[in-house]
């Protein structure tokens, strides 16, 4: 099992079924087995593209309500990862199919991604960097877990290596690292030594599970009914 | 036809199957001839007292992003309207049935109705007031809308005449057409006589459209499959 | 002494000297006696005014990071408070001076003015309502301070009765303790029974103490050198 | 003169006094010919490193608030920029002045340093990306203007030969020109291909201005008066 901290330990814990339903979810097992539909891929790779940009703005309002230096720098690196790496992938992937990058960027958005990444921006606003930061774990974390977990097990011969590789790869896990000790600290500078008292634990824990249902529905938007 | 200025006619006519869709919805038509389910309507209104309540947040931030002084006095008399009265209407009518305020500021929020409150609230904060009211804008004026028709065209013995009468009744076509003044001077003082010529006008007519579908997707989600 | 609640009291408690130059600032022992120049006055009035559109806008802002309808209400309710009465004063004096609402709003404001506003405004987005509140409290609560010291104490024929009776009057004393009872209600939903033992109390007592800074800045620039 | 973009250009020669109040600043002309106290220049390294913390947050908030997968890689490079290079030069000179970077971020910021970097991020909340440039505008572009024009007039023994360096460099230079070519984007993209016939021409103009004699406090509030 991948370490990315404590709290987010602690809060995978609290939501097993949902946590569950995302990182086991039937596209990701498809991912893991090769049994996903290109169609379905390329659907969810167009909406990712989407989904990555509004990210990669939630992790810009997260520079802005940073409390110390080296949480400003660490979410700046993380925007700058998101822009010029993760979208990448999809870029260059979906160039292959003749689409272009202003072609995604003008997609239409799906509901359900919608719900997700204006939910996160949203935490934000309403609320302090925790508040963010919880919204915003699901996803990176999530990713990162979803990556090692499957490229131990994934089948030699499914088409989806590419994207295994990257969630899998070195750079991803150091940033789920690092996200989980900017969390921690986060946590601590802000409710204590022992943030399960703090009366705010069950609210962020809830925004926590709020985003992996999310996250599920995500998945579940890209396959066929 | 209602009229609720300029802007929001043209948006209107823009987007003719979306606004048809949202406002002549199945779960308008059963509000105005008495064939909604009672389950669907209770349903509707724990998730619609939610949404208000993040209605009311985004009028709030139309205060913060106001350019004259009237601007602000309406955006805030919208505010202190929604939550003292128009919720007036869900708290009586859902206290009637057993629940709370308290129970339905806990209610679990449906994924569209996260997608739709969130999506405004972005809107608002990506831009500038324009971009904020145009996604504003499909549910104030389009409850005004459905309020003024339902309440022409209604059976006698449909259980929702309440429901029709807030909306139809002289308090909510005021503050509509207030609004709509609003967005047509806010839109006459930032992109000047002839705002269909901006290079803005699309982007916000988009808006309108998308917030629009939103609307029409919350109706949905209230029925069954 | 008012009583405007148990962490206003605490606050005020831990930054004597800050909070005597705010509340006992030459203009206000001016407004007290008299002796403050009708100059200085009304160079403050307008000031003032653009002032409280800003406040208007941080306590929209609170509307929008709040957590309960109670919270909610309450700030909404003072936004409309500001908006539609206390605003009064300053049209009204400076209306018999010649100046219309539409100069007050193009006045250009004074950078002490741009500085204390905007640092609250930002204390709402960087943070959570929490800090909002921190840098909300000293003009709201030192005004009512101030205003219940000079009701008695001021000298009969101080031409400034008519600014004394506002903040005096029982409108302000009961907002003054509303506001107190909010933020009270705010620290404890989020920090706890015992708030001075959190990780965030000496960050928001800082803030209450810059704000209360600003306060002092405020009276000051309207002052000859 | 240096070529920042047709925006720059109008906005420069729209405000002549108060555009050379900034960029001939006593101040300036110390760091030039090496008048300028050590203590003065020391002073303000300090409250720059604070200001260079919340300008880098205005820039992330530009991120969240661009259009186009440009100006979000713009803005975003342009925070790393200034988190991970531009303050570096403060760091390393008030280290060997015995001051580390917890000393920095700790200081107490004046009150016209709050007024300036305050106002920008409440242009980017309260307004779209262009209030946010118009306000960001005259510290990004002034410098560079500065730092060019004290390398070719510098005197052969100035101690400030470091920071002159630091602004008149080539990466510098050439941020300025990008910063200067997304702003004429912007403009192009929101207002046309005629921005002076805005209605919103005559605003960011105005907070252009705002900002440039909020840099020239910025200057004077180190200087002993």
């Amino acid at each position: 099992m991948v370490d990315y901290g404590d709290t987010f330990a602690l809060w995978r814990a609290e939501h097993p079924e949902a946590w569950r339903e995302y990182t086991h979810h039937r596209f990701v097992e498809g991912l893991k087995d090769g049994t996903l539909l290109r169609e379905a891929y390329l659907t969810y790779l167009v909406q990712d593209y989407i989904f990555l940009i509004h990210f990669s703005r939630a992790w810009a309002l997260a520079v802005t309500k940073a409390e110390t230096p080296e949480e400003m720098r660490l979410a700046a690196r993380t925007v700058t990862s998101l822009l010029d790496e993760e979208l990448g992938l999809h870029i260059k992937t979906c160039a292959a199919e003749g689409l272009s990058e202003a072609d995604l960027f003008a997609a239409r958005e799906h509901t359900h991604n919608i719900a997700y990444t204006r939910y996160v921006l949203d935490a934000g606003h309403s609320g302090d960097l925790l508040d963010l930061l919880a919204a915003l774990a699901p996803c990176v974390l999530g990713y990162g877990e979803i990556g090692a977990r499957l490229a131990r097990q994934k089948s030699g011969n499914t088409p989806y290596a590419d994207w295994i590789d990257t969630y899998a790869g070195d750079e991803t896990q150091s940033l789920c690292r690092d996200v989980g000790a900017l969390i921690d600290g986060a946590m601590g500078r802000r409710l204590g030594s022992d943030p399960q008292q703090s009366p705010r634990w069950a609210a962020l824990s809830a925004r926590f599970e709020t985003a992996t249902r999310l996250e599920a529905g995500f998945w579940a938007m890209n396959l066929p009914e």
